[in-house]
């Protein structure tokens, strides 16, 4: 197929999800980087942009002046990436959209899920994508878990166990350094800390692999290491409108773990365990059997699982991979947008605005929960 | 050492709990077991002491009969080992104690905290020992944890997360099941059911590694199979008095788990992991370091890892010499109370009254905040 | 059922293995241990049967002394266990078998394979038991790759591949220590070290769980330590005469191994592994399906596994617990012996003279071969 | 940077190992893929050309006419890779390299030895670059190995052991189908099986992290299923020239494993253990100390392990990425080719010609070994 004209808007020099966003955009091939704004400073940022094969027409000094300019072509943007500061991602988003361009923005979608809420309604009178970067969703093996359950093959979901740790925060000493502080300053990151940066994913997959959105939350906001007034750890108990309670825990002050992503699934029939520190290994054990691992690869998989894999069973396909099935799926739509074909059906499983908005009204209601002293509120 | 007198009441056929006591006495060769009322049924229960070669004079058809020829005899058991059904837990204790014999009870020790307290007066007054059978403290592993813990190798503690967690209770078919349905009746088990008969581990555990005890907590029980009357699933959130969050999860109905007891601790200096399905292993990440791997049976552990380990490295020793230690901890102190010596004072380490107590006011306060929507309540 | 006498020769004070025999023969109650020659200084000897609780008049100073007193009493040892230094196994073994005793032998049973020959000659005149202590094949999961094999679902094994590596003899400054230098004297442990002490125990279990017996082998051997003349570390390929290839590797230098005893068996249908360091979990890969986890304590293991299982589900039981099944299975038989009557056929599984045999053969063609650069060497 | 043009030789349509050259190639940014001969059907290929947006004009029908074609242009291609079936590999890397173009092929680089030595002399005279896929080594913490060891933290090298195993051809009823038969037919697959073509990646490692070469090997090979003329299993043990002996075993009929690449290095100051599953964690365990968990990601690492990676900790790379930083390691050697400047020295870790004859030859050895049941073969 014709490769997808792509930009960039932040993810510059020393960003970290810049280059992962490249690297998953170009590992399939189907995303052509044509222009961008990448940085602040504009000079460096068109710099940049040259660093990186984008033409010097199309390296800009700032996001307003690529909007205005990519407009006016007939070689359209096929597809504009968000990675800029979390404050800005509404405004970005919005003006693109109704712009007319396809957007992937970088959680959180926005600040509060007013805007997120405004978003969604703005895309879908556009009639164009908004897609936001939960990208773990992407693992085969994730989907596998979507499918089977989708697929009934644990029946009712009772409970889901969802974590996503790490130890990246808990040195006292590094508190004030401003790389660090920012993240627990209210003036800065709003009203939540670990659970908006850290944990919303574990929130996203719970809601993804469920196919179930939360109705109330009850949360435990901890702020553990020196005067901080965000949370550093939380733990939050969901109840889901299929039924299911959900149970998630994050952290940025458990030493000794390594972003530590996993869900628990158990339903009536079975239960399912994964883990992102291994992701090629999804364990299935259904009621009164025994357990049994599924590897990522295996042509036993459903549809879904194999479709977003590409490399031999036995080879870890990593993040980058997993990251790398949302611009999959983004060129399969964006493709059948150009032709005016319908999209395959599985390709519309990448995280949408609507998952923004819910993973902005998780996290108002958790601070709101939390302030209240765990008080059960409704979402 | 001379060998120390051991009787047991309840833990006859079929019992399930009886072996795993046989054999932990057993393993070390400090118990001789001489007496038994081992059955509600009094004949089965002489026969059955006469298959593990208790002498007839001493096998007894209930714990009455036993207390009154026990008291009367010059060859006093050293150690009565309580392995009835939960409710008879302290009447039979009580007696004993107060006829000045050392116990061992298994867990509950009562059926509420009040009753517990008068066991731990009782205790106090009678210059005996009441054991409470918390067994999983006795891994070396467990015990290194709580050593380095008050050695200040993690600084000051911040939070505890702690599991236990099966799926051995999900069968919807199988909830009518006498065997499983008296669980989960509030007339035969009180006021929780899975946390106070798996979970309750995972808060001793808790309060033993860190060595302290909680102020308050919030609990969220759910009930997820069928028409349960208690609790299969719960999370709890507590605060202890030296300043640790702890956050604890067991269940029921997690179907794959295969009683998953977890313990992690992270503290100011670093963080500590441990699995009982791994329990040879402990994992300690320093701040800022490398995680490390302390097996168990390694001569650079603490001195009560050492003392709690008899097998060499490399070769689990499993569940049952956990066990035994809480047995070789009573006979060190048993011995010591024969002779009028001090024990060692690492021998004090086996779960007591007082934990008894804890563990009793920690399920009543559970059941009392779940009821009220997760309200924080004081222990 | 009345306790079985119980003797035992070496062990004493410092003794690794004797600690581990009375831990695993005291388990299950069914040994009673009333005599003893413990140590190579007699009062030393006697002084420690009485800090085991032995009665004087059968406290030995040496095995003749207990051989004839104990020959001559009524109140006969049902079974004498022998941990003595290696070189006297056989002369010790040899002695009490033919006075008409029972026999556990620590392994090697002998030190060439003529001996060992002699010794099952022997045993079989005497109508006695010899057993030898490859207590490995004790865990129940063992038994129930014993017994998947036996019953076909592998089909034809093919291949099984065995490890037991260690790095406790790598440190060169270490090599001239007493304790370690033994080993690799030629003058004291004869042909073979590494192979001899630790990779036999693999080798027994490749045989166990196959029900095979080696028709050739062609060994490596390498002494990568200072100028030890005797292998450190070993790779051998055997041809076992079912048509199964064995590959075993067995090292004292692979630092940061923890005696790591694993198996892996692949056959026609399936392939099996299990590995010492998580006992308590097997996998199972039919041809063409997934990998199941197969849990120590599941009621849908084979008889075997039930029958040498003690603990419930997701308690680690421990190699202790292992060991305990010989001295379990030696309960039966020697019950059977008393009586007269058939012991349980499943109770014949304990590694027996004949398996000390095949082991001393293995070890002498292993050493052959190695010294002829590895030529395939009939056994 | 510019772009580096750049070609493929087969890889079309069906082709495994095709897309993983293009998501390596792609994933940074550095390769543009702009000619191509992908199909032994010229039409087949130029048509899948155009889905990979190669221009019409450089979708060559054969690889001769490209290498003619791309010989006369002046955008000349700076990497042609090369993936066709295995025979036509020498034919292809010597016309492209005599033709003065940089090469990256597929291993094999030839069938045979003296082919693979007269490629290594063709390179250095061109003065072009040949490098050979042995991807494995681009993982980040195998580099990181290799710089450990480097760098002496392991001391003299005593032992490695390295594992390559799969169970893919265990199948009996799939062993005639044509997909499976051909790599078992000397007259296709020359005179190894499974060791060329999967345990050759386990031999490069070990080559690749201690910085040695075999002096001699001994190798037993057997053929496990139905009448197979080739290994379908192999154990080889090696004697490298700085003094490591090597063992290593492959399989193809190990059900149960994935591709279990493993690799194990023991020194005289400590061990390493890796293995392919699980990427991210390498174990170091110093003489005597306790094993430390090295993770992808972590700045603590060597300058080359840190080069090699992109993603943040906690999240796996995959495979991908680490062949991709062997198309890295070209890009800079091609770019510092372009300029004239000097490549930085840490790029030229990638695996070339010189790589590709020690696999020959030590292909060659194996099979000449194996024919004389396991003699010592020189290399």
């Amino acid at each position: 197929m014709t490769k997808l004209n792509w930009g960039m808007i932040g993810g510059g020099a020393g960003s970290q999800i810049g280059p992962t966003h490249r690297i998953s955009a170009g590992l399939d091939g189907h995303f052509l980087l044509c222009a961008g704004a990448f940085d602040i400073d504009p000079d460096r940022g068109k710099a940049f942009a040259g660093s990186l094969g984008v033409s010097a027409d199309r390296a800009y000094g700032d996001w307003r002046e690529m909007l205005a300019a990519e407009s006016a072509r007939d070689d359209r943007l096929d597809l504009v990436t968000i990675a800029t500061p979390n404050a800005t991602h509404y405004e970005i988003s919005r003006a693109f959209l109704e712009a007319g361009f396809n957007v992937l923005c970088e959680k959180p979608l926005t600040m509060t899920a007013n805007e997120a809420r405004e978003i969604v309604e703005i895309t879908k009178e556009s009639g164009k994508v908004c897609a936001v970067n939960y990208g773990y969703s992407g693992y085969p093996l994730v989907r596998q878990m979507r499918a089977m359950i989708a697929n009934g093959d644990l029946g009712k979901i009772r409970l889901i166990k969802a974590e996503f740790a790490h130890g990246f925060h808990a040195d006292a000493e590094e508190a004030d350094n401003p790389r660090v502080r920012w993240r627990y300053d209210p003036a800065q990151a709003g009203t939540s800390a670990v659970f908006a940066d850290a944990g919303i994913h574990a929130f996203h997959m719970a809601c993804f692999v469920s196919g179930q959105t939360p109705t109330e939350l009850s949360a435990d906001f901890a702020s553990l290491v020196g005067d901080r007034q965000l949370e550093d750890d939380a733990m939050i108990n969901f109840h889901f409108n299929g039924g299911a309670v959900c149970r998630l825990w994050t952290s940025a002050v458990a030493v000794g773990r390594m972003h530590g992503l996993t869900l628990q699934v158990f339903g009536e029939k079975g239960g399912l365990s994964w883990q992102q520190q291994h992701p090629e290994q999804l364990h299935w054990t259904p009621l009164n059997g025994r357990t049994q691992i599924l590897e990522r690869g295996d042509s036993d998989l459903s549809e879904q699982a194999v479709r977003a894999s590409r490399i031999p069973i036995g080879h870890a396909e990593g993040m980058p991979v997993a990251f790398a099935n949302i611009y999959m799926d983004l060129a399969d739509v964006l493709n059948a947008q150009r032709t005016g074909a319908k999209p395959d059906p599985m390709a519309l499983d990448f995280p949408q605005a609507e998952d923004g908005y819910w993973s902005m009204r998780a996290i108002e209601a958790a601070a709101s929960s939390a302030k209240a002293n765990g008080a059960w509120t409704k979402l």
